[in-house]
């Protein structure tokens, strides 16, 4: 099968002009079929303050109510989804910006009977990922970049989160593909103390994640992104790391291994 | 060669809620392939205003200065294109939502040296767009729907007129299809007579133009639009109408015309 990578990137490289613009030089000279998927950033809740709207978070999660999620389509796949398109273009990564109603490639199920009413939030399965459409694309040369925002096809759009839309994706292109899953952030990995980035994790099993989530060592924030990961490698995903934007291309050309790498 | 219908909403029709829902029924339910072009509204004045941006129009036309351009990325193709992607797709209609950086299907050049400084405005040439990009899309039963958000080719988005992304479009696709041009607004094509909505002139050639300019009847804001028009049937389109948008399915389907055919 043919290689692809999955690399989604995190708020805090978007929010910086030449943190963004360096991963994306990295991204657009990848040597091998890819998508990138981004998340957020700060720029939605500046926005959403300019605008009178109030910000609302629970457990590091923003409630979507319905000025919220014209927020964030607006800023998502609209601002920097768009901006991060041309650069790409620029770099001559023919990039194609969609989110998850475009070409019906991530249909979701809006989130409902929860405790807390996170608003207009959509949930993705891999089982709904229309691989057709990703492939149709990925064979003609284009390379994905997906912003995290769904649909219940019935008209309405979702905020989803952006570790669990590549996770999904990942595992649905694993049939077609020998897909590799990339988180990259401002961190060298997991680290075992989180003050010290030298002291990221070469491999954690799913075992040792098991004990380092007891121990207190992996805490909330890391939490979903691990969740997502391990249930990718389990369904299907070859590989998945956690590493620096900065150290993406090292790893992927095997140079250099710095970031933590998690197996079953 | 296939039928290919390029059709072009202008914001009347996306400003009202009810009027848009209408239009993209009919829309959905048109049985050729299908291009949709949609223009701004006035969501981006009133988003603009929020955030305390001055717009500034000469002569009808937004000058983009670099918080507009924001605004209009995030308005055009964020929010307008995407909600129109996902009623689409409730309507089972495989609407995929673009701009014209997106699979540099349509490179601009920024206007420059003008009297007029109109900031990130960027010009299309139908030798440009990329008749491949928009050939996979079609070809795989996808509904490409157009934000008038164009690039420069070195990561700068640009503001274009969304008529002539419509009639540029068209242009380049004759090649490939046999194609037909729609212009949708609120009116039921060329009127004689701007306060009577029955004074639509049913036929105007190249010559009858030149006429109904000089005698005043066709004026300012009708003259860019229908210049798109006749450059695209000059460059080898096959109709072009003017029409109100709850006509296009009468037309198309040939049961009663009511609107404003141009030829040549």
């Amino acid at each position: 099968m043919e290689k692809l990578l999955i690399i989604k990137i995190g708020g805090n490289i978007i929010d910086d002009e030449k943190k963004l613009r360096s991963f994306l030089n990295d991204f657009a000279a990848i040597p091998h079929k890819k998508i990138l998927i981004h998340g957020g950033g700060k720029v939605a809740t500046e926005l959403s303050a300019k605008m009178g709207i109030e910000t609302k978070m629970i457990d590091g999660r923003r409630i979507t109510d319905e000025a919220t999620i014209k927020v964030v389509t607006m800023v998502y796949a609209g601002l920097i989804n768009k901006n991060i398109v041309a650069q790409l273009q620029s770099l001559k990564c023919n990039a194609i910006g969609l989110c998850g109603a475009d070409g019906n490639l991530m249909p979701a199920t809006k989130r409902i009977g929860t405790e807390i009413d996170y608003g207009f939030v959509g949930d993705v399965d891999e089982f709904r990922v229309s691989g057709f459409g990703f492939k149709v694309l990925l064979d003609n040369a284009m390379t994905p970049v997906i912003a995290p925002i769904t649909h219940d096809g019935k008209g309405t759009l979702l905020n989803t989160n952006a570790d669990t839309i590549a996770s999904t994706i990942a595992v649905a292109l694993s049939k077609e593909y020998d897909v590799s899953l990339f988180y990259c952030f401002e961190k060298n990995g997991v680290l075992e103390n989180p003050d010290d980035n030298n002291s990221w994790l070469k491999k954690i099993s799913s075992q040792e994640y098991v004990n380092l989530k007891s121990k207190g060592i992996i805490t909330k924030g890391m939490i979903p992104k691990l969740d997502n990961a391990y249930s990718a490698i389990q369904k299907g995903v070859k590989e998945t790391y956690i590493c620096h934007a900065n150290h993406l291309n090292s790893i992927i050309a095997q140079r250099e291994m710095i970031g933590t790498t998690l197996v079953l």
